[in-house]
């Protein structure tokens, strides 16, 4: 059996939604940025212990929010070893405006993951107005509008982030095999 | 009087129409690449003698069209010689889903443009629904359904298009004076 | 077994000598992309047989050429059928210049694989001087002075390719088996 | 007379010390962000007076540190009410590797910029081996060795940050006539 970790920043409760369904997809555990940055040593040893990392943040001016590089920049004692060379990986993010720069943060994710010597797994598929509602293969996408709440995201962006879950759960399950 | 030139590729017509749009913003000429990715002498001095040049391609396979491709390294004997240093520039695109990858093509032109040492000019401000519906602020986003033909485009992405090239002439104006 | 191609557009030899290396590091085939951009029936026969496929391109102008881009937008066919979903996927670049766009050339190959719904493996690891001398992790960076010949490409810039080339093919192998 | 500022985090001292040449070059003001991400209310205000304002991090794990990314997020609030709009803008980034993601940080920066409505310039030209060494366009990218201290990074870098800092002031004073 494969572990999955999905863990994520989430200013205001939109992304801790989205993040819960790709831990559903993927029956992953869920870790939870703090407001400073910060993770527990427990949980960095989660990180360390886990086939597959999801990450997840919300897109803020143009790219993930402070807290979420400060986790990425205290990663970098992990990157110097290589210690999460070869394990999975994905992303998701969400933001208010219908495309904005969403893009940059995935592409962020990616690079990151690449430092990581990671394999990067995305979202496959054309969209159809509910899966995949935005069009995006790097990784999910989920919006909803700067005012609403996190319980107004659109079922489907919540289904897509549920299938990359899966998708990516799959995969590590392969690789550890 | 500054001059303007808005030199674009269209497959299918949605480039073009929102090529028009930005052209009348700016009170610009308009430069169609055709179908094999080539320019006219002609039309290689009008952009020599530009004051600005806002570049515009559909999104296909997450970029501009190989055809756009081809004008941006056709471009290189200006890149070599510093040609088209400090004229202005801007950016456009369209595709059939929300977000995909159009911004990964406005970040591409983005790169054309500092390659030739051009000075950059993007889309301010929110979306409101209408104007910058997308939320797009390297360049201008437009979006149709795959399936739809050019004159189904939103107008107000194609007024968002037009107030773009309203703002690049006017950049392009001020420096020229 | 499993069977990894590489396909390549090299503008003078540059690319192609990398490819090489990539190919031997994976015990692959090599698919040129012609000077028109084109390949033949029996070459994308090739590619949806593959089991990865790694992408190489020159940087021109700040990105892939537009023969590589030609090939890209062909390739829509196979991303609307969903055909290479899942097949393991990498890149490469060279230019004249020690930095460069060189990451907007991979960000590109990883932004088009994700559109394939692909699994993207990059190049793990700190440089050394030698192994990974740009230090790059996406995908590998070769380089060489503009005026010099495929030959002066540094040695350790060939042997980065063929470590990204067998890195590809093991992990094809294991998702495979 | 036109006013710039340039803002940084700089964690060694590195991106500090190019920060500086950039500096001589505009005849502009240097703001630090502090090792918490913060800004005082008068370095805030600075910003806001400033006709252009040149924007510089280290590269850590791919991207601007967290500290440059907890003033870009503060940012939001002038991004909001749109008080950025028209000004110029420009960055800088520095890392131990030749390449590396450096462009990653410098394309954070003109998305950012982008946001706020700014006008962007980058670096024009070829390298020739000491100015702009590493060939880049978008913005300056300067480069010397981890274990290295800021005095070693090389004198064609430091000597390029000069010149980015003179064409932004000078584009600056234009368009404030």
């Amino acid at each position: 059996m494969s572990k999955t970790v999905v863990v994520f920043h989430s200013g205001y409760g939109h992304t801790e939604r989205v993040a819960e369904f790709v831990a559903k997809g993927a029956q992953a555990a869920l870790i939870a940025i703090d407001p400073d940055g910060n993770l527990s040593n427990e949980q960095w040893l989660q990180l360390d212990e886990a086939d597959a990392i999801v990450m997840g943040s919300p897109t803020y001016m143009g790219m993930v929010s402070w807290q979420f590089k400060k986790f990425a920049d205290t990663s970098s004692s992990r990157w110097y070893s290589g210690a999460w060379q070869g394990k999975v990986a994905g992303g998701f993010t969400i933001s208010g405006s219908l495309s904005g720069d969403k893009l940059s943060t995935l592409q962020y994710l990616m690079t990151l993951a690449m430092q990581h010597g990671m394999v990067w797994v995305g979202q496959p598929g054309l969209g159809d107005g509910t899966i995949n509602r935005l069009g995006s293969n790097s990784g999910v996408m989920a919006q909803v509008g700067a005012a609403s709440p996190a319980s107004a995201i659109p079922q489907g962006d919540l289904d897509t982030a549920h299938a990359l879950g899966q998708r990516i759960a799959e995969l590590a399950a392969k690789l550890k095999a």
